[in-house]
């Protein structure tokens, strides 16, 4: 019977903004139960769906990837505009594919990237409102590319993670971050091989410090060596985040 | 007390998912409605909004005009915060002004700009939802920019008119009409010194006919030369409309 079980591999986008986040709870709709409910529907069995990020609510994504087992029979590009046509129109799946048995959406990520988008005008925006995070004071982008080079490398991440967060290890290597402006918007684009709990969203949080001048470089520096999350900035808002890529 | 009048011009977006359109009506809220409230809890007093286009339910506005008369003393750039901070998150002003007192957003308008997105791909777009008409299937762009060119000049868009319209004349001049693939969307940008009740959607709904091979270049034009909305293609739906720019 196992020969018989597929291990099917999503790849998906979603605007997470009236979410409870990616992972299932009691509290609020997610993301995987609006996914597993499709799957349901279309396969006629149960499944448990695994997600690579674990986005938190109105966190979106471009670029996730999940897995889940099925015996079905269907055909991965029937299932593929099946699915789509019965998730809601915030949820989107961009691919089905088949993958080796073991392969896990979680565990056998070797890297992801997000996105994080600042709106930096006086104005509030208008179309991009649940996308990005509207900061109205100046920031000197300069000095934030040049602080943010600092979180390159393998380095442990402490300061920057949620207090209280249990995980093995606060060590990560992150393979890059960049910043750039567009417009009225500032857009950080980071890749590490694991993100702590609201690692990015107090990474981009404590670099705003930086930007409007309240920290300096070296005091970024000397956080993220203290590795106390008292140090670092304000976790900065979840709207601005998004899941762009995962490499396997 | 006439000369104590001021009249005050603001350039205006919004995202008109949630609106039933722009113009004050007794089913749904408008966005004059929403503006007319902030500026009489700003000012101390009932305002009346004139608009310069009266966009419908669900159609959107980067550079929508209106003005208002009002004896208020509050600096404009004050103003301009006030109105902000009161106004919901979907709606914007981007200026305000002092107008000559015969400015009228409407009549004083001597051309608009359209643009009006449709999202061509398989797959339904996710952050792009509300603002774009999602049409799945291949459509040739070469065709449509050229049959679009046959609607620049001066001519009688009676057949682009929604039916039953009460207007004097049928009569505009379409000043450029330019068409543009991006990725998924392709794009149109539409300049006339006015429009007939849904003109723009008509257009592009008939356009698409072209695009997908059910009408010719030839059609076309003959369904323009004919003033008969009976043979033009369906209204293209709302949301992928946008009032862009209001020239005066």
């Amino acid at each position: 019977m196992k020969d018989l079980l597929k291990n099917l591999k999503l790849v998906l986008a979603y605007d997470g903004t009236r979410y409870a986040g990616f992972q299932r709870q009691s509290n609020g709709v997610t993301i995987q139960e609006e996914l597993e409910t499709a799957i349901s529907k279309i396969t006629g069995s149960q499944v448990k769906l695994i997600g690579a990020g674990r986005t938190d609510a109105g966190v979106h994504a471009r670029g996730q990837v999940a897995n889940f087992y099925s015996e079905t029979t269907i055909p991965v590009e029937k299932l593929l505009k099946a699915l789509n046509a019965v998730l809601p129109d915030d949820i989107i799946v961009k691919s089905v594919t088949e993958a080796a048995p073991a392969f896990h959406a979680r565990f056998s990520a070797l890297s992801k990237t997000y996105s994080y988008r600042i709106y930096n005008s006086e104005f509030r925006p208008v179309f991009e409102r649940n996308f990005v995070y509207h900061y109205k004071y100046p920031l000197d982008v300069g000095k934030i590319e040049e602080t943010c080079l600092l979180i390159v490398g393998k380095h442990d991440f402490k300061s920057f993670q949620a207090a209280g967060s249990p995980v093995k290890t606060t060590i990560r290597t992150v393979n890059f971050c960049r910043v750039h402006r567009d417009g009225p918007e500032i857009i950080f684009t980071i890749n590490a091989d694991g993100f702590l709990y609201h690692m990015v969203r107090n990474i981009i949080g404590t670099l705003i410090l930086v930007g409007n001048g309240r920290l300096t470089k070296n005091q970024f520096r000397r956080i993220l060596e203290q590795h106390d999350r008292g140090l670092a900035g304000p976790t900065a808002p979840a709207g601005g985040l998004c899941l762009e890529e995962v490499f396997y």
